[in-house]
């Protein structure tokens, strides 16, 4: 494995950004998943970092949260 | 589908600039995939938008192009 420069694994910042961003909309994961039209339990497993989000569905949540798709693979201390 | 505030779909930010990126190092396709330890085909069907990246692909092209993951998901005139 190629030394990790960012510092945190990207499957992490994922899950920080999403669930930061959701909640300052005051969204659950279901209602976030119910608007970007996919599947329920994919929120969830995102936030605790079970799954490798793709960049189709980093546009549908980037989309519901209002934000550029970059902000969802932002570190935390940019 | 919500609106594209961002002007251009993902993957072909991807594309773009995973084929600059790749060619500033001066590598094919090929090498870069080697290089990655990903399928040889993988980073082809990136470039030509037939495939939707994982934050784990993203990961390790990112490594080998010596970049943060932010930099293949950037729109071109940022």
């Amino acid at each position: 494995m190629p030394g990790d420069s960012s510092g945190m694994r990207l499957r992490e910042r994922v899950a920080r950004n999403l669930r930061r961003l959701r909640q300052e909309k005051s969204l659950s994961q279901e209602e976030l998943a119910d608007r970007a039209d996919i599947n329920r339990n994919y929120v969830g497993m995102l936030e605790r970092e079970e799954n490798a989000a793709t960049v189709d569905m980093l546009e549908k949540l980037a989309a519901v949260l209002e934000v550029d798709p970059v902000e969802l693979l932002r570190r935390d201390k940019d």
